[in-house]
């Protein structure tokens, strides 16, 4: 098979995922949990008749949601276009995780090296409970002072330590952190919060907030631990500049609560070439 | 206790409901099954210690959603406000149902006879498998044309005999429709088919469809009839005039395939006093 793209070596696959994180033990294979990368690897392996790995390009924690995860594995059916190996590896994997595209990508592509940005969201509904999000979508109906979340995750956008917002929890241990080359200093290109119309009808008495993140990279936990700051903000029991206060205190023991896993998902990973996330807090849903 | 409104009679409680059908053998008591009345009558019967009898304005099958689904019941308890009783309910009701407003009524409110309309929402996505929105959102990959669905749908709009579009599928006698004494004609309030921006990201080559349906009463699967003949309309394999041909022919045989039931959402139940749904088909989501 001449399987290679003049160089070698094998090309590479650029899958985007999407799943529904309440089954899975987080993303990355851990022995013989249910988790997505064993998921994935099984049905590549399925398809291919042969072992397959992956690297996936951002860790996600159980519960934790994606739409647009990405992971490479090396291309062993370059015969097949793109849609034939979604399709076929879509009826190999389980309803609770997709493959929503497949393109090609030179030998050397790394899902997790070449990404230049990732972009999270975390929903929040606050008002009466809403079976039709549930698990999905956080909710709590303690109403949030929206303009005060706004204003704090402002304060977020540049180049920062967030020491203060990592780890946390149990199951992520402390020593996560040390292991990253560059340390907690990461750049944060957008930070924003915006209200959405909910797309499960009457509004009764509730508000849909997103707060949305794209950073070079995220530590562990540390969008959820980013929310849970902004709801106490919200929730008018810490001022706007307490954000401020923990970015330059650099504790994470300041921080508070991790906010829950069901209403954070992993967006999109950006590439060379992809165009930044917008920060228009009036743009649509979806958008 | 003074639980009457001067009538002697006590007044009634008018509960909005939202659920997921998934799990649910439809919305009405049927023996031992779980249903959402036998749910929701339960949750009622624990609160006020008695027996709690519910009238429910929709009839949903297994599988349908609801976001504004209207039950009444007695009020044993006036000295509580709404507030406390939509609180005391949810935290008996299971988590994939939950009452999301109460108010107060009249000893003479009855949730179905005194619903002036109803309204419903099938949502079909045409893309790549999506597992946030599985089981709430009908998924197809093969793309509809949206513009022959709106010109098919919009012919219902208006007094018509919908013999066409009653029952059909198992489970659902045949005689059903006769058993109303009004028999198969219905007035369509409003009939329109629009896209809206997909709430879960990237919407890599697809398209999310809502089918929008305001009558003064549906037949049994009638929703779903439209909504299975406008995707024949949508795939091209008939013409628009298809529509006009099947409200002409009366003959349910001639509809052809009941759209599933995970599309579809009772989405609001409209009362004397109440804003019928407008027909804007650029409306944002929710509103």
């Amino acid at each position: 098979l001449s399987t290679n793209d003049g160089s070698g070596e094998r090309q590479q696959l650029m899958l985007t995922l999407a799943y529904d994180g309440r089954r899975f033990s987080g993303s990355q294979r851990q022995g013989s949990r249910r988790t997505v990368q064993a998921e994935l690897e099984r049905a590549i392996g399925a398809l291919w008749e042969a072992e397959a790995g992956t690297v996936f390009a951002g860790r996600t924690d159980q519960g934790v949601h994606a739409t647009g995860q990405v992971a490479s594995t090396a291309d062993l059916r370059p015969d097949l276009d793109g849609r034939t190996v979604r399709k076929a590896l879509n009826v190999r994997l389980p309803a609770d995780c997709a493959v929503t595209r497949v393109e090609r990508r030179s030998a050397g592509f790394h899902a997790r090296y070449d990404a230049t940005w990732r972009e999270y969201r975390y929903r929040v509904w606050t008002g009466p409970r809403q079976p039709l999000i549930e698990g999905l979508v956080a909710q709590r109906e303690r109403p949030l002072d929206v303009d005060a979340m706004r204003a704090a995750a402002g304060l977020l956008v540049g180049t920062h330590d967030f020491a203060a917002f990592a780890g946390g929890g149990e199951g992520v241990p402390w020593s996560e952190r040390q292991r990253e080359p560059r340390g907690t200093v990461r750049t944060m290109f957008r930070s924003g919060v915006r209200t959405l119309s909910p797309w499960w009808g009457e509004a009764a008495g509730g508000t849909l907030i997103e707060i949305g993140v794209a950073a070079d990279g995220f530590l562990p936990r540390m969008v959820r631990t980013i929310a849970g700051v902004l709801f106490e903000i919200g929730r008018g029991e810490r001022p706007v500049e307490w954000m401020r206060e923990l970015l330059v205190g650099r504790d994470r023991r300041l921080a508070g609560q991790t906010a829950p896993a069901d209403g954070l998902i992993l967006w999109r990973v950006g590439y060379p070439g992809d165009a930044m996330p917008g920060s228009d807090p009036d743009a649509q849903v979806g958008q």
